[in-house]
C-alpha cells in the first residue's frame, strides 16, 4: 500500500462498541486499519457516566488527550483528575485506566506511535506492569 | 533521566511565539524538552485570523488534530477545509501548511512519533518534498 495523506472528520466516523466492557465506545481517526497511514495512530474513546476503562498496560507508550467531560485517570499508583485540555503521557508498560464519576460522557483521544490500535496487546495483570 | 508518566493541563502552560512568523503561538503539552516522556510528542498551535503556517516538510510523519476555528490545510498538491474534529495524517516529507481565512483563531494539536518537537528539521523547499 502506498502511504499517503489522510483527512478524517470525527462526526463522520462510525462508533464501535466494546462487547466485554459496557459504557465504552470508540472511533478510529488515523489508523492503518482504516487510513493509509503508518507510525502514528489516533482514536477517540468515550466513557459513559459511571463506566470504567479497566486498568491495563501495554508495550508502546501512549498519550491520552481529553476533550470533554471529567473523570479520574489511574496512572501507576496515582489517581489524577482529568478534564478538557488534560494531556497524559503513559510510559511503556505503565499501569493505567479511567473512571467517569461525572454525569457527562468522558471523551478523549488516544495516540500510539504505531501503525494501528489493533496491534496493541492489552495486559490486565498489574503484576507484569513496570 | 527516568522516563515516567506526565500530566499537563493546556491552560496552565506558557505560550511561545515564533519570531519570524507573525500570528502563530504554541505550547508544549508532552515533549521531552518539558516532560520526562519519549517516543511521542504533543503540542498546541494557534494560527491567528489571516495568518499562515508556511508550507514545509520534514522527515517524521505527523498528525494535526483541530479543536477550534476553521481554515485550510495545504497537503501535497491539495487544499482541504479543516475545523474542530478534523484529523490530518501527514506522511514523511509530505508538503503541508495552513491558512486561517476565518475570524477566529484556528487551534490544533500536532503529534510527532519523536521525543520532542525541537529535533524536527523543518524544510521550506518544496522541490525536496516527496
Amino acid at each position: 500500500m502506498i502511504r499517503k495523506q489522510a483527512i478524517t472528520q470525527i462526526e463522520d466516523l462510525e462508533w464501535h462498541s466494546v462487547e466485554e466492557i459496557p459504557g465504552l465506545r470508540y472511533k478510529f481517526l488515523i489508523d492503518s486499519d482504516v487510513t493509509s497511514s503508518r507510525g502514528l495512530s489516533l482514536g477517540a474513546l468515550e466513557v459513559a457516566p459511571g463506566a470504567i476503562l479497566p486498568p491495563h498496560h501495554h508495550s508502546p507508550q501512549e498519550i491520552y488527550l481529553f476533550h470533554s467531560g471529567e473523570g479520574e485517570v489511574i496512572l501507576g499508583d496515582e489517581i489524577h483528575q482529568v478534564r478538557a485540555g488534560t494531556a497524559v503521557f503513559i510510559p511503556e508498560h505503565c499501569w493505567h485506566g479511567l473512571i467517569n464519576k461525572g454525569d457527562q460522557p468522558l471523551a478523549f483521544y488516544w495516540i500510539f506511535p504505531t501503525d494501528s490500535w489493533s496491534e496493541i496487546e492489552y495486559i490486565y495483570d498489574k503484576s507484569s506492569a513496570k
